[in-house]
């Protein structure tokens, strides 16, 4: 099952004609889910390959307007692109608490009226996810009117004992959040496939005396068979050792992580998208703005040990050598800033339509 | 004095790659007003020769997000790129009843903090603007909190009589809005230059005696002199007619105009810029969603006698003959069906970027 990242805006502040406002695309079995949703999104989605009619899932991971401010538009475009009749599903969009509300007014105040059903679940922030003075608590806000469209988002806090939200979890997959440090809170989700089965081990089918033919089917599976002798066969007596899942980790603006779980969720990720919005010369005011430097990312993906990291959401004078113009910096610096810290392991430099594959494993 | 429009984004429902949703620029004396901000302005800006902090005012034509999603975004990126030394004056927004709410509710959740002085002045519309069950009252959201940053913005009515809403007005401009019908309530902007004053008649001064030199500057300026022999000449007694200044009405989406004010304001109008979603043979349809064709459009024109007629607002299926796809029409179609209306006289089709002067009459 194929399974890709697409960037479709990797600048940071503001959307820029080179560099678009934050937001990325997970593909996976054919349906789109989006992390960020900066203004011009939508444009960026008509200008790739994918389609934002497919998109089934938004995360946004804090409440910066580069961050969020094309929600309402795109929405309202998959809408208009979108016929009554072919009933799309529910649209799940996570997000800090008061995305919910700033939603319903800006659907209501533009008097559009969403073909398709959509729920807000708001993550509860900490206090300790920014400077004590910038926290505003949004929390008296959702929930205030009952919106026609909208359908009943849950309230996410922090999994007590976890560090982590749950966000959701079926047969394939397991979503997590997990506490980023910024100049507002922000979040970093964790989409994680479950284990496969292993491989049948043919000797000890033949051992057991399994009949090659369905019974092989069940037991991979994961059915329990009863022989014709009476002899009880579990897939663990023939399967080989599980295959584990992709882990992909997606994390929004920050200066760190806040409490132990994020290590621990990224821990050996396959890809780990990490901001680097300023140049390691700038890290005293990276951090003042809550933000991160080549150095910084490549040091948490070192200690998760992960194995792909991917920069992103560079600030608009960082160019490459062949776009630089006067008072622009070379983009290919924060690439070498990151690599001196991962020794010999690439580091990729996002870009805006720049596609990741993520194989699955064997 | 220049006096030039630029268009910024031409497309309805939503931006596309090839045109942008609604904004365009009236610049004049170096300053830019921006009509209309559908999402994506922002970056249309850069992309153009015009520079987004030199927005001093911003018109509103009425409460689709294609028309206003992208200011929230317009403002914090101006402030971004400001610097606080320099003191930026006061913006003022006006538009619809609704849009101080929606612009406050966004920047507080966005935490954001505008280097510079706002005030958003509301139109109160009128129901008639809109069919009975499109109208919703937003009269309850202005100024129910106050904004560290919004100075007092105003509530505008119609002026009793006037059948308009006098917006600004000082000694050599006069900025008004009228109401149109539409799904919900939009308005047009007409911006008019006062007359200057006319020539200085050279016989007329010689006739009066009247010595060259620093009193035919009085005299071209409005002050009555007085000579030395005693006679008094007033500015009439040697001035030539004045020179009537520039009319500019922008219109927004609407399938007609209510009242009997936008005729009388429109009249004569040296630029009427007028939105034609759909050509001719979708004429039920335009109405329907509250639009208009090319005929609708140029018959209003018409009547106003129009020195000049641009079109925009196209739907996005409207394209230039090289660049259709599948299911794409000729948008020169559209300025065909005009010109028809318009018998000789030339009508244009706007597109982003595409820059109009209105010269000065002499």
């Amino acid at each position: 099952m194929s399974m890709a990242v697409t960037f479709l805006g990797t600048g940071s502040a503001y959307p820029s004609p080179s560099r678009g406002a934050s937001a990325l695309v997970l593909r996976r079995e054919g349906e789109c889910w989006l992390f960020d949703c900066g203004e011009g999104t939508q444009t960026q989605f008509m200008k790739s390959h994918l389609r934002a009619g497919r998109v089934t899932k938004i995360f946004i991971t804090h409440l910066h307007g580069d961050h969020f401010f094309g929600l309402p538009g795109l929405l309202c475009t998959i809408s208009l692109q979108s016929s009554p009749e072919l009933k799309k599903p529910l649209v799940d969009i996570y997000g800090p608490v008061g995305l919910q509300n700033f939603l319903q007014r800006s659907l209501e105040l533009s008097h559009s009226q969403l073909l398709f059903p959509y729920a807000v679940h708001e993550l509860v922030p900490t206090q300790d996810q920014c400077p004590v003075d910038e926290f505003k608590d949004f929390s008296h806000l959702g929930g205030e009117e009952v919106s026609v469209q909208g359908a009943q988002g849950r309230r996410l806090h922090l999994e007590p004992g976890e560090e982590s939200y749950l966000l959701l979890e079926d047969e394939q997959l397991v979503v997590k959040a997990f506490r980023l440090f910024h100049r507002v809170p922000s979040f970093g989700f964790v989409v994680e496939e479950k284990p496969r089965a292993g491989k049948l081990n043919v000797e000890k089918l033949k051992d057991f005396g399994v009949p090659p033919g369905p019974l092989y089917g069940k037991l991979k599976n994961g059915s329990t068979v009863v022989l014709d002798n009476g002899v009880t066969i579990s897939p663990s007596d023939v399967l080989e050792t599980p295959i584990p899942g992709r882990k992909i980790c997606i994390l929004g603006d920050c200066s760190g992580v806040v409490g132990e779980a994020a290590a621990a969720l990224c821990w050996g990720a396959d890809l780990l998208i990490h901001e680097a919005t300023l140049d390691d010369s700038q890290e005293e005011k990276a951090r003042e703005h809550g933000h991160s430097t080549p150095k910084m990312a490549s040091e948490f993906a070192k200690g998760c040990r992960v194995k792909k990291l991917v920069l992103t959401h560079f600030s608009q004078r960082y160019k490459p050598a062949a776009q630089r113009g006067e008072g622009d910096e070379d983009v290919a610096e924060l690439k070498r800033q990151a690599e001196l810290v991962l020794g010999g392991q690439e580091v990729t430099l996002a870009e805006d339509f720049m596609t990741i594959e993520i194989p699955m494993k064997k």
